[in-house]
């Protein structure tokens, strides 16, 4: 690996004759980039293809944008014309990255010249040829090269012993030497330099908790500050989360103010709902009083960072009736021929507490600029991690100005997207920048629905783009899964977020206190939900998820196979309740194999069947199953063993597979 | 139907809202064009996205190159964000097409007003909303729409009756007038023109004939003329073939020519092999004076339309020692360190009667435009179609410049790419330009290589690109299919290459005498090869193939169902020595099904299932084949139906399908 000179795209110097096609990575013709955390490797493959017989050398190039140097690696031939290389991105930001290929002349010469030594042809002429390859090639080598090459030059052109410079001739050195020194002046360059956006870890692997800081306090009735909130850290902390969202912390709206249970009529206690932002003590850039001030959610900030936690902020673009911009800003919203502003609807329903923000007015360009000033407020305040809500109700094209406007500068920072709409727009999204995306998982639960779904999003181009967030629940979803199976239930979900997602999330406290009464039959809102009201948690009680959440997260923690999500593998079991899956690093060091039962009614029973070879084991070697959630150890041999699951104790193995018995 | 302006890519009117990408067909992000002939349909689809739940209107847009204005269809949603349209090529050469898409307010408008309506919510202010929609509309609008949209916002904004409002705002024909005076300032357009290669018919249906003029006369050892050419055209055109292709027709040279069975010696009336051009008497632009005068040439090519055949010549850019080339331009190939020059080799393997041009040479413009010339010489002389010997020999670039090119001021012109090489290779070439390109037929036997080689060719982005041409052998090429079956399997692979090819040709006589003696075994060169001596061909044999290949060639020409190759599907035999696919026109007036067994040597029997739905026949009345090749009728009922071929009689049926017994 070295520093070369960028590759020209000049054609003076002649047609090229090396076509380099069908690269991969490569999204949409290159006009979307690829997503990779510090340290990981891209692996670039590429049809490379001349006339004729030469045989061709092929080199990837990279550099970081804005460096005047491209480095470069060889690629190695595959079959079929397919060639690979790889590089590891190190720093944050964008790397660019392109191919270039050429015929080797030399190369092709010395394997030629060995079908004639084969044949037994008399070669002198062919040897002066390759004397002339060598002295062209020492032209370009630098000083003891150069002399060298020379010298070689000579000998093979020269009146020696046959013997010996066919030896010399023949030497895979000399191949090597001459091929650092090629020709590339009719190399061809890939016509097209591709990006890489590069986050940091935390974007792949990250476990996120949702609260309502509203909630916070310890005593009935009263309205939560951010000093509940640092009270509650600790509880956070011994979960093992590394990621405390919290949605709008921002003045919230009177004006048609949601009363409990999504009433049109608020009372005079009542929050009202966060996403309603903005009031006459501020809007976006400003904090509700009744949290607090600025300096104590900066205060936070800082107590959550002691916790190995950071703080998450929602990203919610509509404003309360009451917001300051509604006044200052009228031209930013829809006016209705009545005089009034458009409130947020999706006819019949009607949102009279929030206007959208019209993003086709005449004074976007303002718009945009103060959307921006929003977000760079709140990582002037320490914040690095935004999840942004609906983003697919605003245009696409603000999002991708957004997002590279802020990570230009900030490359650390993170956005998530909240769409949860149709999957090409959801993909979308996710190509013009978002970090991490939500996804469909609160609505799998079938093994084939797991299966179809996760492979997909781990199995093909969609995963260099798409970051899957999986979570369970949310203030919004509270599935039809959760209401009917209970606790089991929340157990199963849980593990399956935690070990399908490399990032996953719970809204808590609602989950570890399996919270699961809705506000009606069919919905998928809570009963008494704490979008509208201040709720008070028992966090302590005894039948709290707690304890199994901080073991699951100490799992994810110590286990880097379940720190990706592209190692994923599904195995066969004769049980359509059972679903098995295994994670594993890249050297296979450390496997995971997870076996769920997704019945949360019943114990289920059935005949897992591993893929040994691919799991690196002996089929006829016994191996070790560690229990990582209870403990307990199996001996298994083979491919088909047996499992029972009881969801009323435990509804899922986290196995951690020891390949000899007895060591680890 | 319309014109309309230019798309516009402007950004000053605002950010655009819709996005619209994996547009199909697209051959690497629009590098490549695609293919169609003068009257086929391109269809075109595409995922159209936009923020938000606004109703959106998409146009295909599409025009001659150089046409100044864009005509356009609309487009219709299917599934999923997908939308569909699709236009006709009606002239020779390139067409380029796009899309537009934009946000529909009106649309969007009328859509949730019934939602309102249906929900029983008061709309005046709606209707308000909707009068100014109308009103905006009518601006844009020729001056009779634009009273009428006037007078219909003025109602609808009015203080008249309800009712009578309502069913005015929810009028399909207002809909469709609004729509289209639609304001496209911020309509996305997709960011790439996209382009479509335009051909003659006989691009896509052709039937070659292959045939050495040097072996033409009617007399034993004389040497065949262009006159005697002439006498045999009616014998080619009985057979049913529109393309007679000779190879090369130029002065032939002697330095190292080779004699019968390509030994390294000549015998003094051996004639040499036809792709070693040039000699004293000239080179590429010449003909060899044993074959005639150009004169001649020109004659051959007159009487041959008056038989509706077209001359198909050899591009073979390669020199004979003897090439004037050689002396009057050094530079133009790779000279050897002993001052030889080098001529073609495989290592170990030496063609010592042929040079290759140094497209390498820093002469490479005057080669490249010298090359060109003779093209065009042969387009002078009435040629139109050009078959060209071993095109991955020579640079891709050369390939793309020569053929646009040459298109640009012919775009009937036809080239047939010979390339037996890797598949991406032959791909690639076909991307570049090539009108047509030889395939692996000759060596896919069984029904297994068949069905996924076939499958590959016509259902998937290939076929875009890669019009496929079937030979079931060449001068080059005797498969050892052909040598161990004998007469049957010249049959066999007869009805294959004729019906799985909408474009096939034969090597003849050779393959209609049923001429299957290699040089040696393994070898694929016939014994006393055509290609290096005079062959005395007796082509009134009792045992030739000619009366079948007529035949044969009848039905493709009358069963359009045969003239195309994307609308083929394989069916189920319950034997793997018979094959059965089917192949129809769109509007399935014409079905052709087809038998075949690839067993020379025995008769074969078993049950074909056809997909009855595909086809467009009830299974539950019977349908009459009949079969094309042997006049016989067959009454089938249902979905299995019993077939059995005797090899030695007739190895296949090809089948017209009558869908009600005693019409047609």
């Amino acid at each position: 690996m070295g520093a070369v000179a960028e590759p020209s795209m000049r054609d003076g110097d002649g047609p090229r004759r090396v076509v380099i096609e069908g690269v991969r990575p490569e999204i949409d013709g290159g006009r979307f980039p690829i997503k990779r955390v510090v340290g990981e490797k891209v692996v670039v493959e590429a049809d490379v293809l001349a006339d004729g017989y030469d045989a061709l050398s092929c080199v990837l190039l990279y550099r970081k944008e804005g460096a005047l140097k491209w480095l470069e690696v060889p690629m190695e031939p595959l079959a079929s014309d397919r060639w690979r290389g790889e590089f590891i991105v190190t720093e944050l930001g964008r790397y660019c990255y392109t191919l270039q290929a050429w015929a080797d002349p030399f190369q092709s010469w010395q394997r030629d010249l060995k079908k004639r030594v084969e044949a037994e042809q008399e070669v002198s002429v062919e040897l002066s040829v390759g004397a002339e390859l060598v002295l062209e090639a020492s032209s370009r080598a630098p000083g003891d090269v150069r002399k060298r090459l020379q010298s070689t030059a000579t000998a093979l052109g020269g009146r020696g012993n046959m013997a010996s410079k066919l030896r010399l001739a023949l030497d895979e050195e000399l191949a090597r030497l001459v091929s650092r020194c090629s020709d590339r002046r009719s190399a061809a360059t890939y016509h097209r330099e591709l990006t890489v956006v590069v986050d940091r870890e935390r974007t792949r692997f990250s476990t996120w908790y949702e609260m309502f800081p509203h909630s916070c306090a310890p005593k009935p009735g009263r309205h939560g500050t951010f000093k509940d909130c640092e009270e509650r850290l600790s509880y956070v902390a011994a979960m093992g989360f590394d990621v405390l969202y919290l949605p709008p912390i921002h003045p919230v709206g009177r004006t048609h103010r949601k009363g409990k249970n999504n009433s049109p009529t608020a009372g005079p206690q009542d929050p009202g709902s966060p996403w309603a932002i903005g009031s006459k003590e501020g809007g976006h850039k400003a904090v509700n009083p009744l949290l607090g001030t600025l300096a104590d959610f900066r205060r936070l900030v800082e107590k959550a960072r002691e916790h190995s936690i950071e703080i998450a902020l929602d990203i919610a673009l509509n404003c309360s009736p009451d917001h300051p911009y509604v006044k200052e800003h009228p031209t930013w919203f829809r006016w209705r021929p009545d005089g009034t502003v458009q409130y947020a609807e999706n006819p019949p329903k009607k949102y009279e507490d929030t206007y959208p923000f019209n993003f086709e007015t005449e004074d976007w360009p303002e718009l945009w600029e103060e959307l921006r000033s929003i977000v760079l407020f709140w990582i002037e305040q320490g914040v690095r991690i935004f999840r942004v809500d609906n983003p697919h109700t605003k245009p696409f094209a603000f999002w991708k100005w957004l997002i590279d406007e802020v990570k230009r500068d900030h490359p650390d920072v993170i956005f998530l997207s909240e769409a949860f709409t149709r999957p090409k727009i959801m993909h979308h999204l996710a190509r013009l920048g978002f970090s991490q995306s939500y996804t469909y998982f609160a609505w799998r639960n079938t093994k084939a629905e797991l299966t179809q779904y996760f492979t997909k999003l781990t199995h093909t181009d969609v995963r260099e783009y798409f970051r899957p967030h999986l979570w369970p629940n949310t203030p919004d979803i509270l599935t039809e899964y959760l209401q009917s199976g209970g606790r089991p239930a929340f157990m199963t979900r849980l593990v399956l977020a935690a070990t399908l997602g490399a990032s996953y999330g719970i809204y808590g406290p609602a989950f570890e206190l399996c919270e699961n009464r809705p506000r009606e039959p069919e919905s998928e809102e809570y009963l008494d939900s704490e979008k509208y009201e201040i709720k008070q948690w028992d966090i302590d009680r005894p039948d709290s998820l707690k304890d199994l959440i901080a073991r699951v997260n100490r799992i994810r923690r110590e286990n880097p196979a379940l720190q990706g999500d592209w190692c994923l593998s599904f195995h066969h079991v004769d049980n359509e309740q059972l679903i098995c899956y295994s994670k594993r690093t890249e050297d296979c060091e450390n496997i995971i194999v997870v076996v769920v039962n997704l019945d949360p009614q019943n114990t289920q029973s059935g005949w897992v069947e591993l893929d040994l070879e691919a799991l690196g084991l002996d089929p006829h070697q016994p191996y070790e199953l560690h229990d990582l959630l209870s403990d307990a150890c199996y001996l298994w041999q083979g491919v088909c063993n047996y499992v029972e699951l009881n969801p009323q104790v435990l509804p899922a193995h986290v196995f951690r597979l020891r390949r000899r018995v007895g060591t680890e």
